[in-house]
């Protein structure tokens, strides 16, 4: 078990956090707004702490959990101190109406933050293929990732697979911006019939 | 159980019609080449017979089972006779290395497909996510897909369940691009861990 730092406190920042707490592991949550913070820690339990935003985390993983537009401004804020850090990169650059996605190929979220990244810092991109309702549960669940080399992918599947889900690995970071039309593709799912309960899973024969 | 068309004689062509055959439909292969449409009718075996490249297919449901290339060009060349029918597209328009799409937003082939078909005809996209082999199995599977209208969806969700598949909506026609970066996705799951007896899912709670 292992501390996990998620900056941002909202909804799927608590989903990720109450996963892994439940888990075994420590939580560090670390927001702009340090009441917002608290109120997301308490909310978690299990011991979750608060951290300082713009400090270096207490994690080795540090999941970017705020909303796509603000990503690349923070992981900038925060700089060198996320140096040697595996960033989990979890948004959704959505169009309007959720129909597309905004990023470009090569230019996909994760690809943006790793491009203002601190050297030696590896950006993956995971959870967004997951609605927080499902993630929050214990059950067990896949997860599609990518980003990063081969050596934090496998660091990442090991955090996965301690949270009680099954790691698919889709590639590095160019792959992330398929996971971003994956999104799309999910919310296809949601309003097609399969509701707000659901995730994309993949049958491994 | 009824007649389903497939146009095309490849490794889809037949991984569906055996599939569609072993679960009692009765098959037609349509192909350019009749030779090759015989060999593939005598694969799937079940009485399935050989139809007229560019006449009337005897199914209601009609798979185009071509290389995406081709795909606009043999669905114009068929014109009036697929008046009415569900144009099944399982093409993926992959670039050279297969790690992105040709296609853009509100082009997929499925668009491209529907541009040309004759009116009142319904274009569909399925069997883009899930690899041949898998298909092919008779196990319980899950398909993605997209395109027509919602009778035309329902039409194909109660073929889809004839054949032990669980049908997985995502939307209209506007919907077929993101299932062509959804094969993508798939791509990358394949070559990093998943292995190529795979196919993409969805957990649902």
């Amino acid at each position: 078990m292992t501390t996990i730092s998620i900056i941002g406190a909202g909804n799927m920042a608590t989903a990720i956090g109450a996963r892994a707490a439940q888990h075994g592991h420590s939580i560090e949550i670390i927001g702009r707004n340090p009441a917002k913070a608290k109120a997301a820690a308490d909310y978690i339990g299990h011991g979750a702490t608060v951290g300082t935003f713009g400090a270096r985390p207490a994690g080795d993983i540090v999941f970017v959990a705020v909303l796509y537009q603000h990503a690349v401004e923070v992981v900038t804020q925060f700089g060198d101190a996320l140096t040697g850090k595996i960033l989990i990169d979890i948004t959704n650059p959505f169009n309007s109406d959720g129909t597309g996605i905004v990023t470009t190929p090569g230019e996909s979220v994760s690809q943006q933050i790793a491009a203002v990244a601190p050297r030696g810092t590896q950006v993956l991109k995971a959870f967004n293929t997951i609605f927080r309702d499902v993630l929050a549960e214990a059950a067990p669940l896949d997860a599609l990732f990518a980003g990063g080399d081969s050596e934090a992918r496998a660091r990442f599947a090991m955090f996965l697979e301690s949270v009680g889900i099954r790691p698919l690995d889709t590639g590095g970071l160019e792959s992330t911006y398929v996971l971003e039309w994956a999104a799309i593709l999910l919310m296809g799912l949601a309003r097609n019939g399969a509701g707000w309960n659901v995730a994309l899973s993949a049958a491994l024969r």
